[in-house]
Formats: structure tokens, sequence, C-alpha cells
């Protein structure tokens, strides 16, 4: 099969590799009909990671199963599925525990002898638990995108939400306009939040904002974006903070803008973050929620208000699509800001 | 009057003061009758704050209403009153929000113009809102413990309970056998825990722990605490995390015993506590919330609790009791860790 390989920074082509086989009774292959390039997987891109030279990537895809082992019940061969991002093994106490990124038995794709993603085939552990089935008269050609949003970022925009206690009556500011913030913007919007603030600085993304839920946008930085929303929420901080980047400027601009009682729900994956300080913020009780989602928890809740249109516009952030063999091409669109998220049909 | 000053470390001092007088129109004026020491007092007492010398000290009281300014609607002279352990206005946004203990124009007594509480009458601000009447009938002898606890402690303790989002079928570990770590326990049964492990290596307070709705105590520190809450949680940590100690080690013992995705409510002062990097945190969802707590937001939730016996063993807290004159003592007791909770009857 076709598989995308990182051969280092600014470097990702396709190769030749062996085809997913088997190994495990619950195991599944599934012929993958679209995947995507993620803002994590730039950090690679950039340099900026400690992924290893030769390594297969992408962990986000939706698509057909191909065979199934001896011991897979619920999933049949041809049921078109969707893929968490993250295996989990759905029956560890963590997984029970709704928390199915923490699973004690799972991990990344691309890692402990399982494939990655961009990729035309991918073997699936614990495949009853891992795959979810969307109904053969659902799979409608429009809705793709969206089904491949809950692979990820809508899950994880969606998890910044939970974290930071959305829910209605709820100001609620967006630190990030890439996939996850649009999706964390979307998922304020369906549950309930009175009013969204995006902070961007882009007009295009600040325009889907709109469309997708974001009441105000905050096109500054710094000390003004400080000042514009404290402004937007009469001077008070917003009630929940949603912060989707990572980086040491995120979070500096969360604790600014988060009024005093208020939760910052936080999944962009951390980047020389400072360290946080917990005697600067006893008088504050700003709450800190956050980290990897569970996708697993969330795909089955998050399905049917996929389907019911609810939560389809999160197919929106895809604004790109190309083919696998332009897989180099998807990632420096993503990387030079060209494009929000790149879809790869293949 | 009689008022309690902080000579320095150690020295702890009755000093005849000038009676505090009306001011605002807002104010009212109680003659304290139960006020106590807190653990934080004890920092201050150790010689391990910055508070300045020859300074009142004292922060929990509950007492009889002297004389009201113009401006008081609610409350009357000869009310029995609770008052919150730090002022706030009731009006800005923070007040409004339930952040009580953020108002921004809100202070600590002993500061900003007023006095502290370990002493004979308190001038009191904004005093429909700050003080909180328990009707006459209600004002029995035996329940004063516990009026004065919602001063403080059962309120500081119920907020750890809240920010670590303990309710039904939920797991928790409360750190400290102080008077708020046991006022921590009694909430957690209160709203509904269905384990409640207390870390306690003195077995007077395990004793009392138990009494107020500890299901298991761990009697160890260290290393030996984590294995023996893992193995009491079937290895998978508390769901909720009651941090009511604020140093270092406590901290520690908060992340090594937390389930993942579980909650950490704090409220513990923080005490040279390391700083948290949230890169650690990222595949472990541990939420971190807490601080002061908004006790003129609680007080009146929780007084009909108290009143009607299911809060009122928060009163079981207050181990000896002293008068006014014998603070010194009340002070070397608790540092001495010979008694939980001193009250001071004047």
């Amino acid at each position: 099969m076709k598989a995308a390989v990182f051969y280092g920074p600014r470097d990702i082509r396709i190769d030749q590799a062996a085809d997913p086989k088997l190994k495990d009774a619950t195991d599944a292959i599934v012929r993958v009909t679209h995947s995507c390039v993620c803002g994590s997987d730039l950090w690679s891109f950039r340099g900026m990671s400690d992924r290893k030279k030769k390594t297969v990537i992408g962990h986000e895809f939706i698509g057909i199963v191909e065979e199934i082992g001896a011991g897979v019940k619920k999933i049949k061969n041809g049921d078109f599925v969707i893929s968490p991002f993250s295996r989990s093994d759905g029956i560890c106490p963590e997984c029970l525990a709704g928390i199915s990124s923490s699973c004690r038995n799972g991990g990344y794709w691309g890692e402990g002898g399982y494939g990655a993603c961009q990729a035309e085939f991918v073997r699936v552990p614990n495949s009853d638990h891992m795959l979810f089935k969307v109904p053969k008269n659902k799979t409608s050609k429009k809705l793709m995108p969206a089904f491949l949003a809950l692979s990820d970022v809508l899950c994880t925009g969606y998890h910044a939400a939970v974290c930071a206690g959305v829910g209605k009556e709820k100001t609620v500011a967006v630190i990030g306009d890439g996939a996850v913030g649009l999706c964390a913007v979307l998922s304020s919007k369906f549950l309930g939040a009175k009013k969204i603030i995006l902070l961007s600085t882009h007009p295009d993304r600040a325009k889907l904002g709109r469309k997708l839920g974001a009441s105000d946008i905050v096109s500054a930085r710094g000390e003004k974006a400080f000042k514009a929303v404290r402004k937007l929420t009469k001077d008070t901080g917003a009630d929940c903070v949603l912060e989707c980047v990572g980086t040491k400027e995120s979070w500096k601009t969360a604790f600014k803008i988060v009024r005093k009682g208020g939760r910052i729900g936080w999944v962009g994956v951390p980047h020389d973050v400072a360290p946080i300080n917990i005697g600067d913020v006893f008088g504050e009780n700003v709450g800190i929620m956050g980290g990897r989602a569970p996708a697993a928890s969330y795909i089955p809740k998050l399905l049917p208000h996929v389907l019911s249109g609810e939560l389809s516009m999160s197919g929106d952030v895809f604004t790109k699509t190309i083919k696998l063999g332009d897989i180099q091409k998807g990632y420096e669109a993503m990387d030079k800001r060209r494009e929000i998220k790149v879809l790869i049909k293949l």
C-alpha cells in the first residue's frame, strides 16, 4: 500500500509499504477513504518535535472495514466507520471512566506496532470499541468532512468546551482560529453559550468562525486583545476560555481574559508553556482543565448531532482537498496558513 | 475593647483597642460572641508569613448586631449573625457571579481600615450582603460551633469538594486532616460521594474523620500513602482529590493519587508549592480548580443544612474552647497539633 512517511523537517513523501494484516482476534483492517493533516503534524513538519525520521504519520481517518478478526462482533466488513485519533482498549478503568485518551493500554497511531493513517490501510485494535459505524443510509458524500472531523478536531474542540464548563448563559472566549478553535466555537454554540468571542487575526477564519457561532471577533493580539475581551465582557473576563493553541502566548492570553472563578479548558498540545504557580491564582479561583480529548468517548455522543445537522458544519474546517500523492503540498499549505485544514481523499 | 494583636512570631497578646464606629451607611457593628484560630493564622504565628508586627488578627466570627448604619435594610440590632472570612461588596460582577472571595472591592479583615475579629467588636461593611442572620428560634447553644464553622472552614472544605466535582458515585480522597480537611470529608458525604478516603496519620483526627463520613483512612505518608490510595481505588486513583494543606508535599500527593481525567479541588493556602508544568499532564487530563472559598456565596446555601443537622457536625472540629484572654495558649495548642481547632468564647 501507499503510506506517507516523515523523512525529516519539511519532507513528507509517499512510500510503498506492506499492507497491514490482522494480528489479534479483535483487530479490523480499514481501507482509509479520507484522512487529513493535523495542526499537531505541523510540529513535526517544522522540525519542532522529536519525531524520528522515516516514520509513518497521520492519526485522523474514516473508511471502510475490509477485514475483521475472529473476535469482532459489532463491526462487519463493508461498514463505513470513524476512528478516534488515539488507540484505547475500551475496558480499562480509564476507558470505563470515559477518559479513553488516557487508556492504560492505548497509544498513538504509528507507534506500538500500529501504522499511521495518512495511508491506504490501517490495522485497528479493539475494533468493536474503536470503530464507530455510520448507518449505511446516512453516509452521504456531503457529510464526509464532518465525519472526518469527528476523528479528532470536533472532539478536541468539544473537549475544550466541556473542560471549560461551557453551558447556557456562559460567555466564552476561544483562543485559536485553527480547525480545533473553530470546532470549539461550534461546540460552544451547540452547548448553549450566550456569547462566543473568537480571537482571530485572519479575516477568512474569522468569517468561518462567525458562521460556526462566534458572536464577536477580536482581531488583535497581546494587550489590545486582552482589553477588547474585557470590554466585551463588561470588564469581567470570560466565564470559559478555550485554549486551542498550546503556546506560552496563548496561555498568557487565557489567564488575562478569564474571569475570576472562571475556567480555562485547554486542548492545545503544550509547547514551551510557562509553568503555573498555583500561589499566584489562589485569590482568582481560575480552574484549569483539559488535555488530550477522549474521542472514543465523544464520537458516539456527537455522531447523532453531526447526522442531525447541528454539528455538521465542523466539516467546513476543511478548506482544501488533495490526493495522497500530493501530501507534501498539503503540509505546505497548512504550514503557510494558506489553508485551515487539508483533507486527503484516497 | 479587647483585641488580639500579633506582636511577632509566637507572641499574640490581648491589647486594649478603640471600639469600632460606624463609618459608611451600610456598616454594622457586631459584638463578637465566638471567634477562633485558623490554620492560616498559624503561618503568622510560626513566622512563616509576612504579617507586620503589632497588627490585629483573626478572620472568623459570629455575633450579635449592636448598631447599624442608616442604609442597612435587612439586618437589625440584636440579630444573631454569621460573617464570611473575607470582605466583599455583593454588587460587583465577581460577587454576582458567585465568586465573592474575588470581590474587586473586597479584602481581608484587619486590612483596609477594618479590624480583625479575635476581638470584642468588628465593623462590617456592606452588612446586608455580608451578614447572614440565624432565625432567633434557631440560635441554640449547641449549634454555635457549627455556625462559627460556616464563617470559614465548612465553606472552605465545601469549596474543595465543589471544585473537585464531588457528587454521587464519586470516589474522593481528602489530603489534610485539619479542620478544613475534616469539613471537606463532611461536605463530600453531604454531596453524595460513594467512597471517601481520608489521609490522616493522627488517630484522633482519623476517628473524627470517620464520624464525619470517611469510609477509609490511609494512615501513611509518601510512597506508602500513594500505594494505599491506589489499592483502595482499584489501581485507578480517586475521581476527586481535595487538597486542604497547601504544601509541596500535599500537591505531590494530589497528583499521585488522582485518577486520569479526575480533578484536584484545592483550598490550602499555597506555601512553596512547585510550579505545575501543563505539558506534563496533557495525557492525564487532570483538572485543577480551587482557591479562596467564596463564603458569602456559600453561607446562605449551607446554613439551612447546618440547621437541619446534615452539616451540624462541622462544629466537632472545635476541640477546645478558650477565653479571649487565653489567646496565646490557643495558638500554642494548635501549633503543637494538640487541638484541631480552638474556639474563642467571648
